[in-house]
């Protein structure tokens, strides 16, 4: 299961509704396919916390019901979907990665699942999480190597579309939690603008956002769009601005290097092969413009400097009356890295947060200052491929087992949205890349992804 | 129990803590003396769904305890504090007015009923609340007449403190959920600033605020503040600013009248009795600004007339899937009015949300451009007394059997801090009579709450 870009083959589903239409094939087969894939695959990859199979096929025959009467409900009407298990479903627990949560039931939708419901969508079952939705790794394994990780926190998420088991699941990232896993795990997925994927009952974080993995960027942006015209973005917000479809691809003229926190963290091989992506580019006519070329790309540079700990500082902070109450019921029963989260947002008063709050706002505003200089930001999705399971490293007074969030902390940061392709490979694992944009140009991103998809080949080391 | 100012006399607990201090008090005896009131007035006023009498007397006593060694937690260590049922509790059930939810165990704290405990206060119980907030009433009668409504959606935390049962009760503000009822309760209350106290599970209304029904104008502000130290704001909010006790008196030099929606609606009695506080006021050296004194508060008036309709819109939308959900779960049990909102949500578009955030945007930028004319607005809290129980009106679609919101919706669209207090009286109701500032005033406000209490006599008609 070694990963080969020019060979994988992920789960699409765009490519099958012709033939749903003109009956060549159903929503209800395309589900059993999925089935065989996971039967095949899940006693080692561990993406699943709970699959209703009963409900899926039930929603499955209504998909292939609709499409026999040609009046499917959307362009996802029978899509399989894996939902990350931070989001509440009516038909299946939500167990938020921690024990202490086990076989809770809270009978509602989030926002975003009802509007896949909404929309047709298959909701198969519920994804792995990291312990709510920080550090503490599930049992989900890397599907191209089970001995490293997946990434997380939306590790299940990122795994069932590197094993070609669905293909889209939702997975939500505070700091570095869809952009990274996705990366690891060979997945075409989108962090969007901040607040454009209505977040229902996960709203306590201020910066935290739900976006799609998929296996090719169409149904990543289908998901993304459908669900957004339904239940809207988070409440105040404009919610994802384009068309069903993502746009035509757009050779971009100019794209930043965003260095971040992982630049000096990244290995030798995964910046060689980084480096080559860029030369490609280069080749094909793109600009590329480093923090050397412009004062304003250093500012902005030293103003997301700090990403980990503002994230750590703001999270933590945001995260303590949950992690209160959840202490105050059962008494213990969370990791010791969550232990180690409370104990640094404990230490923190109301004008810590306000401070942090201020930072925030002032790398958002370098980030706004480079917005004319180029047509977005290209990176690393994570320091190197996916590290072995039992490796731990630290940043900011938190352990990380399913890698370093540092190539990731900053977007977050700014809300901006983010699109990782599966553009390296190294050793026979993915790493991916990541185009950035100005909140609210989440469907030009996809443009300039289609476009790198298109023109630029991956990068085998 | 007509309403006379004069003889009305709110429990208040900051004038017990010195006897608390020195051994005279505590807060186990005041909290029998709260519920003895409870006890005489309960049966009729019908303000509580639960009251947790074991463990407030647990609390009660360990706040006792803290005291006679002299080490309180706070400010309001010991208060007797009633929370709104759309709030989670640990202790009791969370039934937010609707049937359907009848006996819900959350197991959980809200953020801010968790802060008020760790400032020492007591959780006396739940107080009743109209179905889901909104426009459904429940049992809860006038404390001055029974046989009118306490306003609401928070019916059961103006009443307690109408029938002087607690000092301090929390209600919640969506539209009018909080002033409207405080005044028709003669409640000394505030809705503070969007964000400025930690919404907790409360966060899917993009215009929802927490604030304090109370006595007196320093319970109310130590309620409020204490909780947005411990608690903070709402996530990415920087919370209230101020100190633990109000700004002193403070004359202002301008007030303007904020006539909004309510000012056609106004009985001719009602007026009067405003007009004569405005005469008083400006017997006092205030300058009195109407809205044909300047063409920005104009401006500012056209900007708000359409915040009744605005409201339904924005949060008829925002509920539209927490609706849905319980709609899928229970099949029926909504009231009639829930059902006509839901069905106005249901014909908005994505796009007709867009545009109504837009025009809270603008009417945000139109109270801000008359920000430096005045010290602050000043209003009517209601159209007038509480009408009759069995009194329907109707505005923009929406049933309200707790009286109009129409000078109450402007100041929750503008997310902008009021502070209601109880300076009318017509045949034996109560009115409040509303001051209002800009955003993160609230202390400021204070000040100027404080001075009218001191220097303006209420006006009994």
């Amino acid at each position: 299961m070694s990963y080969e870009p020019a060979s994988f083959r992920p789960c699409t589903f765009h490519d099958s509704v012709p033939r749903f239409l003109d009956g060549g094939d159903t929503p209800r087969a395309f589900l059993e396919r999925c089935l065989e894939v996971i039967a095949l695959r899940e006693p080692v990859v561990q993406a699943w916390v709970t699959i209703n199979e009963a409900g899926a096929r039930v929603a499955a025959d209504a998909a292939t019901a609709r499409y026999k009467a040609g009046r499917p409900l959307s362009s996802i009407d029978g899509m399989p979907i894996g939902i990350k298990d931070m989001l509440q479903t009516k038909d299946m627990p939500t167990e938020q990665g921690t024990p202490l949560l086990k076989g809770v039931e809270t009978r509602t939708d989030s926002a975003s699942v009802l509007a896949l419901r909404q929309a047709g969508a298959v909701i198969l079952g519920k994804t792995v999480t990291t312990e709510l939705g920080m550090s503490h790794p599930g049992p989900t394994t890397n599907p191209f190597n089970p001995d490293h990780t997946p990434g997380g926190s939306s590790s299940g998420s990122a795994a069932a579309i590197g094993a070609a088991m669905v293909p889209a699941t939702l997975g939500t990232q505070v700091v570095g939690s869809i952009i990274r896993p996705a990366g690891f795990c060979a997945n075409t997925a989108i962090k969007p603008t901040f607040g454009a994927i209505h977040r229902g009952e996960r709203l306590g974080f201020s910066q935290s956002h739900i976006g799609v993995h998929a296996g090719c960027l169409r149904d990543m942006w289908a998901v993304a769009f459908e669900m957004s015209q339904r239940a809207g973005g988070d409440p105040g917000h404009p919610g994802l601005y384009g068309e069903v479809v993502p746009r035509a691809a757009a050779r971009p003229l100019r794209l930043i290097v965003m260095e971040a926190e992982g630049w000096a963290a990244t290995d030798g091989r995964t910046m060689g092969a980084f480096e080559k992506i860029l030369g490609q580019l280069r080749d094909a006519g793109v600009t590329i413009l480093r923090r050397s070329d412009s004062p304003l790309i250093e500012g902005f540079e030293q103003a997301i400097g700090d990403s980990l700990a503002l994230c750590r500082d703001l999270c933590g902070y945001e995260l303590r009356w949950t992690l209160e109450n959840l202490i105050e019921r059962f008494g213990s029963g969370l990791s010791d890295s969550m232990m180690a989260r409370l104990e640094l947002a404990r230490s923190m008063s109301i004008d810590d947060y306000r401070l942090a709050l201020l930072k925030r706002e002032e790398a958002k505003r370098a980030f706004a200052a480079i917005g004319g200089l180029a047509d977005g930001l290209i990176s690393l999705s994570s320091v190197g491929p996916a590290p072995l399971m039992e490796n731990r490293a630290r940043d900011s007074g938190v352990t990380h087992t399913t890698g370093l969030p540092a190539f990731n902390a900053a977007t977050s940061v700014l809300g901006c949205p983010a699109i990782t392709l599966p553009l390296l490979a190294l050793g026979g694992l993915p790493v991916g890349v990541q185009v950035i944009g100005q909140p609210h140009t989440d469907a030009a991103l996809t443009g300039t992804a289609a476009w790198i998809t298109a023109n630029i080949a991956p990068v085998v080391v």
